[in-house]
């Protein structure tokens, strides 16, 4: 793989990245798109891949583009986990941002194929090393947990609608995962706490040992057990889409743990970097455009201009 | 002055702070108070006061406190600059803030013996090396201005009541000051600009070279001439009333400055925790009893702690 940032001196291990892959018509104040490749795994494969192998599992339709799946290839993605129903169509949502993309709205979901999902890992998955549990159902997430062999560190994703329909299957989950990844808002809902620093203490008692809240342009908190640490957003110019963000985000996060074979404090700050731009690039583009545009070294540029925008010194 | 900051080795030169010196009562979500000292004068000077000497300038009525001129002296606060109208009372102000704190609504409004104020520099205060213009009318900012003998450095507070009514004496006033400390909300109706990289840039071409946005809980955005840095708010964990934050983030901020003796970027970035670290104190208790409770120690404390939150190594 050409296009990687290689953060230490050994080989990363493999990253699993489970969650959906869509199609989406995305309406933004500014454009408009009618059917661009999207979905969580999209986004946060495409993201782990410029720090590690990525191995997607996931489930897409008879109408799933060709191009689409050489974009997955051309980053060298192990797509033996993508299922592909032929009967059924991709995943398909649209939705609309309202001005200052302050809000989002849903027009239109078509489960198609994801509503019988049941994710299954090829042979040599279970024993991933690093798994990104993607922002799907709970239950979707404990099958995929299920399945492994080994001791892997865990990082999930969740939303809002999974906290409201699946609480339950979601509070099981946090006792499973080592890292929960998750929005002020959704942190909120979760723990009933509107200070940010109470709800990640919340999310940590929840189970998780780590948890980072997601502030969009303000930024991420790090909760890393007793030890916190605040990161601003990279100055993003023009926001085109937000679509994907937090997808990307938690994909570069686990992709430069696996690059760095460690999940220390110190590790995971600079993870947090790396993945705060990775989600800059994302939000500059439709789809996964902005990832492929930029490129490694454009990651790794902004993660300097983030280093310098923090330094004391 | 014993509760005070030596931040480094010379004695720290005077702060000049202007602005009002009031009365408050203030309604919260949880508590409420019907008169307490208030004013941005009155919280940028004993802010300051932990760092440098100050002379206040502003004015009271017949009804104020002796206890409360005791508490400015207590900080060894110069008062010669206070004056005291025998005939009226002192600017008084009631509010209430919205649950969540998101949202103030102004109750009542009593400009007494400040609808006639017009400050005059005792005489040695004009050679004040560093100028805090609170947030007051721009019309009085530049009154101050004109009195000023010699080349301070002036840092300037100001709200959207001024944006919208003086907009001119304010456009004005930013070609005279180096420093522009505004909210993200002012920054905004002041530039036009939402996306806050390039208000900051906005704001440097409206004159200052150097602006501050605060973003209250998310932090604040220094821009130093071509520089930027960004800081996050110390994690406040129990919000009484943030009344006064910004005029203490602001009195600090120059208090420290003078301290240090100097504005480079490397220093205006030392000043910038002092000042959120003082600011966070403000917000745990009404009126300067934050300030006042926590002391030097806590303010030094609090600034460990933050350096701590966005340390990488």
């Amino acid at each position: 793989m050409a296009d990687r940032l290689y953060l230490s001196s050994h080989l990363p291990e493999p990253v699993l990245v489970v969650g959906s892959v869509a199609y989406d018509g995305i309406i933004t104040p500014h454009r408009s798109v009618d059917r661009v490749l999207g979905g969580a795994a999209s986004y946060a494969s495409v993201a782990a891949s410029f720090f590690a192998p990525v191995r997607l599992v996931g489930v897409v339709g008879k109408d799933f583009d060709p191009a689409d799946r050489a974009r997955f290839e051309r980053r060298g993605i192990d797509m033996r986990g993508l299922q592909v129903e032929p009967e059924g169509n991709t995943f398909f949502w649209r939705g609309r941002y309202l001005p200052g993309f302050r809000q989002r709205e849903t027009l239109e979901t078509q489960l198609n194929v994801f509503a019988q999902f049941h994710p299954h890992l090829p042979v040599d998955y279970p024993n991933s090393p690093y798994i990104c549990l993607g922002n799907i159902g709970p239950d979707l997430q404990h099958t995929v947990l299920d399945q492994i062999t080994g001791k892997p560190f865990v990082l999930a994703d969740t939303m809002n609608f999974w906290i409201s329909s699946q609480k339950p299957a979601l509070l099981d989950l946090l006792k499973r995962i080592h890292c929960l990844v998750i929005n002020d808002e959704e942190a909120t809902e979760l723990t009933g706490e509107v200070n940010l620093y109470l709800a990640g203490k919340a999310l940590q008692r929840l189970g998780p040992p780590l948890a980072i809240i997601k502030k969009g342009e303000h930024g991420a908190l790090l909760f890393h057990h007793e030890k916190l640490f605040v990161l601003p957003a990279y100055p993003v110019l023009h926001l085109e889409d937000p679509t994907g963000a937090g997808d990307t985000f938690a994909g570069a996060l686990i992709g430069a743990l696996a690059a760095l074979g460690k999940t220390d404090f110190s590790s995971f700050k600079r993870a947090l970097l790396y993945a705060t731009a990775a989600a800059s690039l994302t939000v500059e583009a439709f789809s996964v455009e902005g990832l492929e545009r930029g490129k490694a070294p454009e990651i790794a540029r902004r993660v300097d201009t983030l280093k310098g925008m923090i330094a004391l010194h």
